[in-house]
């Protein structure tokens, strides 16, 4: 299990092209903002990278149990668009560290608002590690 | 085009289950908020609703080009979740006229934190009519 994202089809030749920005529906800052995290899954990704996991099969061991394709699409997707970035890892060099770029760092923003929102309106939910709530 | 709901199977016969909450994937408050949201149309339906809009017809005209079968599941999504309602339009009987309940005004606060990253982060775009941003 080492090396998912190689056996996935992620290698080094087939990279994804850098800061991509999505075709806009319109100039409306909500539609521009959903074009980059308008689904299920990107966020819980970000969510996860906050909290520390940095690994393919970390993010695929989360409670909500991302399928493999799902996991795969959204981090290829987040490359694309600039937020995060993936690097042979330091440690053991045949596996991928996933992290955020500078640019990625502004997500965290965005899901600490989404967070502070599901946890106030949202019976018995949680606000999972790494998450920064917004100033009250 | 006066009532392109009631063409489109949305009759009061097929009435949508009141404040059915979707199954949750974790107690995680983005995962649950995203349960509800998560994809790149409903906010901008809550959007529209807030800039004055109230009609079927008036949500497919927006800049994004909502597809009809899209815009009637976000709908009865929206209904289902307890967040808007149908009533006869009091101006024309033949027509539904769509409006938040007082659960759904809590999604407008929603909007305006993902409205104002968008702003701050997503070089020209709009804050679009009757969104309130958050105090800075």
């Amino acid at each position: 299990m080492h090396n998912a994202s190689k056996i996935l089809g992620m290698s080094a030749k087939s990279k994804p092209r850098k800061n991509q920005e999505p075709a806009r529906r319109s100039d409306c800052a909500v539609a521009c903002t959903l074009d980059l995290i308008g689904d299920r899954w990107t966020l819980l990704v970000v969510r996860d990278l906050l909290g520390g996991k940095r690994h393919f099969d970390e993010f695929l061991r989360s409670p909500e149990r991302i399928a493999t394709n799902v996991l795969s699409a959204r981090l290829r997707t987040l490359q694309e668009f600039g937020f995060i970035e993936k690097e042979p890892d330091p440690s053991d060099q045949r596996r991928y560290a996933y992290g955020f770029t500078e640019k990625g760092r502004r997500l965290c923003e965005l899901l600490g608002h989404i967070a502070a929102w599901g946890h106030k309106y949202l019976p018995a939910t949680k606000i999972m590690k790494g998450i920064r709530l917004p100033p009250a």
